[in-house]
């Protein structure tokens, strides 16, 4: 009796292993196809044809096309969010068909990138560490079938890959040979506090809102260290030439200006950002975004 | 042996109980983020990072910049088309950082939702009741580490507490204190059957089509007792000014007139709509929606 | 005690085959709704309220409205990906209310298409034939409750269809009576190899790159036996008329020619397609896609 019921229990003991193995397998998808054609579609059912078991989600697929900062500023931005063992796979790639290598990236902090290496992990290096980075062995990992096929690697090569790592069919050793750890940089002007004065760049804009945020973390703002209702003289430049500047207070609530007027404030990654209340600071100044784009910021 | 057997079968009960549980855990987002960033799947990576097990899906996120009354219309349209206990997250929140209170509202019907107090629950608190409203308890519904940001309430606390609510991490009472059955309403022109006219407003358009859509419902269509074929006297007005007037036939099909053609007709929502066959009324005539629009309909 | 442990195998063993069966239960929806109403919405949350357990995808909301050349490409380019018995969900139709019949087409390759019979069937079908078609008996296979409502057959009958259908409460002969292998097709200019010349048509564009696919494969291309770096001569008509002549060479890679320069491909499908590097062929040409558009290729 009791060695049937030990039975049992280990029995329903694995099987629920098994389920709550399934339930963690999560692929987590970012391209610049945009959803207006069948190519997000397409890589998903490649991962679904490995398992069935597999959860996909969207960052996003709206990055601008070829955009590589932009890609690599979304994976920094989300990817801390998501529990670790989640496999995320970023497909913007001017160079598909060149000699970018294809690679899966492991984070120190356990989430894994399936990518080219052409600069789209250049944040989520630096940010989170590279715990192990592997080259796809494009033999053993490619979609059956699909070797004719050499221009949609998102899907053949990319998607295929990670629904197998994601699904526990190869270990992140099987993806293929190690590499040093290394990555294809894209350079940018890195945030710091000199003479009293912040420098950074302009990473993004919030699209949605027409906000811009900055590189430049509460750590380096706090050593400015301004009180809700300062003045901030913040200068922005494209290549290193003038074209804002302005004095906006620092503000914890966007309500604290009127509508349509300029606020500096810290956003939901804790970094410097500038707004206007009720309207698009980048639209109304014309301000771009990605490495051209620099600031300075003193406190008055 | 009959031990050992109902031993067995009640742990598969209770393994199948679990299991038909963890697949309710249903939670659908909205808002005006769009999806160009990783706002969205910031959030759905907090849920995910709750319960594995959660089903996430989306009403949509492309409702127009601090637009509250689409917010509101959007949630009415389509709550009562999921099963109960889906828990419903809306982020169109000008306000945030003020006063505003963040809620779950529980429906008559069944249905939760995670939001502003901000007029967001204007329509489905009117057309589905209110079984218990409480204010986020955001000392213990607050994502884990997320106290120093305080501008993405939407990730940090509205997607977190919905994601706990889901997965019966907590209960709608440990949500936090009950507050009285009131809500934040915004006004707008109810729908009336007056001296054989109908009256109503603009509630939203047909976004994709251009269809005008109104709050009048085929109960007081039905006292105006239109046949297919009868011709109906419209007239649009915004904030009280006429700007449109116009014969149009009452309608069951598009293809009933010809192409370009204004018709009448009732919506999969059963509320009476204006529609060019094969174009866009609300271009053709330069028409919005929301409260400032209002119409009358008379049968001629 | 061996009869116990067999029973308990037995259980566990019907549990996991319900499980897994529960684990394949995939419907794909497309229509030309956009995603900024709650349209989509609407039929997901009837689909899951048939079955919580059904696993819910996109192939693309964005379907021009009313194409229905479009949607019919849409499948044809993507059911492969998916795994047999998926079932796909597509509602784009002008004739909604008309005469035009609801069904369910079964591809010889195992994929279900949900569908008004109106042209969206034609590509499916011939690439990938029919193994049976049904049309939807819509006393039986109808929301409850929807009665009334008689303009949104994508939520109350199509999507209502397909989750009965996906979730095996009804078998494909209870979707309705079957029909004669016969579907509305939409004409158009078939791909062909004559005197040296390719001739096909513009079968659509990759939308976000601008880069123009034809419905010429790479087995008609083989006879055409270019290789890379040789020139084509591409004309392209509309409706007969000629609106563009260049020589584009026969490129492996986009890098292979300078930016913003042409050059013609194999793509995704193995189908004859041009393209500028880092560029949009269709803008900076002016170049459509459908039935109307038809191109002649000559190896120089």
């Amino acid at each position: 009796m009791n060695k049937c019921l030990s039975t049992i229990v280990i029995l329903l003991m694995l099987f629920c292993i098994s389920a709550s193995f399934a339930q963690n397998k999560i692929i987590v998808y970012q391209s610049d196809f945009g959803l207006k054609d069948g190519a997000v579609s397409e890589m998903k059912g490649v991962a679904i044809g490995v398992s069935p078991d597999l959860k996909l989600y969207d960052l996003t697929h709206e990055i601008p096309n070829y955009n590589i900062w932009e890609a690599s500023y979304r994976l920094f931005q989300t990817i801390s969010y998501w529990p670790k063992g989640t496999v995320f796979v970023s497909v913007v790639d001017p160079g598909v068909g060149t000699s970018r290598k294809s690679v899966v990236l492991k984070t120190n902090t356990g989430q894994f990138i399936v990518t080219p290496d052409n600069g789209t992990l250049t944040l989520v290096a630096q940010a989170y560490g590279i715990a192990g980075i592997r080259q796809i062995d494009e033999v053993k990992n490619r979609r059956p079938g699909s070797g004719k096929s050499y221009t949609f690697h998102g899907r053949d090569v990319y998607s295929y890959t990670a629904a197998r790592l994601a699904a526990g069919v190869i270990t992140f050793a099987q993806v293929g040979p190690e590499l040093p750890k290394q990555i294809v940089s894209i350079p940018y002007q890195r945030s710091v506090f000199e003479n009293g004065m912040l420098k950074g760049s302009i990473d993004i804009h919030d699209v949605q809102y027409g906000n811009i945020w900055t590189n430049i973390g509460d750590g380096l703002v706090k050593r400015l260290n301004p009180k809700y209702g300062d003045l901030l003289h913040l200068k922005i430049f494209n290549k290193g030439k003038l074209v804002y500047e302005s004095d906006v207070p620092y503000s914890e609530t966007f309500g604290s200006v009127p509508e349509g007027k300029p606020l500096a404030y810290l956003n939901s990654l804790m970094q410097l950002s500038f707004a206007l209340n009720m309207g698009s600071f980048a639209d109304a100044y014309k301000i771009g975004s990605g490495s051209d784009w620099s600031i300075e910021v003193i406190k008055k």
